[in-house]
């Protein structure tokens, strides 16, 4: 349904949301998001070129939040990362006369309509302060209170 | 949501149900479906190995559905050649005592189980025999009664 890119991407947001938001380092993010750092660099990177992400170079720099998690849905991150969430707004094949869509088509589209909803009305916000679930999202800890790892230690897999 | 693949593999097995059931040569569902027939040769090759589709050599051969189009579930083609439709079924971090989904996790799983519910629960017969539209899948025509195209003629698109 979704790509593992756009696993990975939700994680890395989800991840920076846990952190008040950032900034943080690549090498951190991967780590929390169990991706290897390359891939989510370039991850990062898309998504700080569409605006779900701030990047700064420099000490004390890396990749913030553009927006409080709770003004970034899911569907703002998909649509940077997915191509295949896109409606269906016309008959695929051009075809003559089909001026609405076929039944094969309208199932698709009906069932990318409801997601569409779905992963709009949910902010990354919504996922890290379900408070009643017993698993938050990255973490080992059922709390959204999550300390911030210190930059050479891994406390938060 | 779903891959071109996928698409390109239901509108195959949707123009075999037009066609009675077939068989049909790759090139005629190749016009019919306005994909390539190279590439879509190697999907009604991947839909015979995996028990949609018979395939038969020679002349009068060709690739036939292996079951009634009432028979065979969007979702039977799809779990051929859609490798993001799995649900999920544990932490995919492998975190530590998430023994129940986190709600990230959980969003994409319900998200799928809802479309896995959908597209099992409609059979190709039923995007096929579907009267109230005005368009029938792959033809220019509103009628499910399609006449099966001459070998040389592409009337059917």
């Amino acid at each position: 349904m979704i790509s593992q890119t756009s696993e990975y991407a939700l994680r890395a947001v989800v991840h920076l949301a846990n952190v008040g938001g950032g900034p943080a380092v690549a090498q951190e993010i991967a780590e929390a998001t169990h991706v290897s750092v390359g891939y989510l660099h370039k991850i990062l990177r898309l998504l700080a070129r569409n605006g779900i992400l701030d990047a700064q170079r420099g000490v004390g720099g890396g990749f913030s939040l553009a927006r409080p998690p709770s003004d970034i849905s899911v569907l703002d991150v998909l649509h940077v990362t997915e191509s295949e969430l896109a409606r269906i707004d016309g008959c695929p094949l051009g075809i003559e006369g089909h001026t609405e869509l076929c039944p094969l088509h309208r199932l698709l589209d009906e069932q990318m309509a409801a997601i569409e909803h779905v992963f709009q009305s949910t902010s990354i916000g919504d996922l890290v302060s379900d408070e009643s679930v017993r698993t938050h999202p990255l973490c080992r800890f059922p709390s959204a209170k999550i300390a911030r790892p210190a930059p050479s230690t891994d406390v938060q897999d």
